[in-house]
């Protein structure tokens, strides 16, 4: 039965990436899912729960990128580079639940429940990367961005730049300059890399696919 | 006359930001800016026509700021601070038409002519600051983010975020650390500043009000 609930939330998916939230009716997903409008209540109350499920999907995913860096906390170096590998993942992450970003600021003010699941994560992976930006800098790996500007406030606002940016892009029909999907969201981070940070970031590509072999910058 | 075209998209504009474009009738505009919906029809076409009108008022104040360091390009100091000056105004700007970042995906999507006029506003607002940022970068004011990260992709994050950062702070109920309203939209270019950038900001700050006085840094 919960392979049910899995092929409502992949229909629903679907169709709200194509058409929007709002244009698409529980009944539809229903008969996309090819399940009853009952078996579908019986999952879900309504289509705001749908979306809160998915948005739970999402988010798990977006999370993940922040709270990746932290795992291995061991070592700044080595912080950085999981979260930065995390981070280009991450595009396709969200691709796959495009509405979201369209439509963000819309959801959040039309459901108090989403809007406080999404300020949890937020708050989560904000907290997550300006500890891992923190312990760059002290590693001599970023530039200090204090006392210019407040580090928080620079992580807060790649992480808005990050969840804006696919919708942005794709409504201007826009790519970025350096031709990358991920490009937008890491230029803040490289852009404050020192040489040495920098070097062990070249050091992680050149380590592509050796993760688990222990190659580590300088 | 084109008083009543004045009054009209004004009440537009409160309207809009208190309920939301899709949830405001062409009557009920007419009815707050007490005209007939006759005499609304004889200004603007349809409801999308206002919206594209108010576009065009919010878009002149959103590239007056790029353009504002351009005007003076003779000094790359004087740019920077003529730009982040211009930037420390635009939250007040963006308030007063609040709907258009909560509305900008939905609006840009529905409506290709609204497409077509924000795109140019925010090609010709990347190229503008991106020529005052490598002036800066040129002048030693600012840390070059090249080749480890591309200038436009750093400016257009900055761009994102800013245009993106009112409805979705607004959406979270969250502060910038800093305090300062306009706290993130320049936290990515102060971040970037080098001592002698930060100190001919500084100097610029001690000089507010007396702008045409002359005060000029090192």
């Amino acid at each position: 039965m919960a392979l049910r609930r899995e092929e409502i939330l992949e229909s629903a998916r679907v169709l709200f990436n194509r058409w929007g939230t709002a244009h698409v009716s529980a009944n539809r997903i229903a008969s996309d899912a090819g399940v009853s409008p009952g078996n579908l209540y019986y999952w879900f109350p309504n289509k705001a729960a749908i979306i809160r499920a998915l948005f739970a999907e999402w988010s798990a995913a977006s999370t993940g990128v922040a709270l990746a860096g932290l795992a291995d906390s061991g070592d700044p170096g080595d912080a950085l580079r999981e979260f930065v590998h995390a981070a280009e993942r991450q595009p396709a992450a969200t691709a796959r639940y495009a509405f979201f970003p369209r439509e963000l600021f819309a959801l959040l003010h039309a459901d108090p429940e989403l809007a406080a699941a999404y300020r949890r994560n937020f708050e989560a992976g904000v907290d997550a990367i300006t500890t891992i930006a923190q312990a760059g800098i002290d590693a001599g790996l970023l530039i200090d961005p204090a006392p210019r500007a407040n580090l928080r406030d620079v992580v807060v606002t790649a992480w808005i730049a990050s969840e804006c940016a696919p919708a942005f892009l794709e409504v201007i029909a826009e790519e970025p300059a350096s031709g990358r999907g991920s490009g937008l969201a890491g230029a803040i981070l490289r852009s404050l890399l020192t040489d040495e940070g920098a070097k062990a970031l070249d050091e992680r590509k050149g380590a592509r696919g050796h993760e688990h072999r222990g190659i580590r910058a300088g």
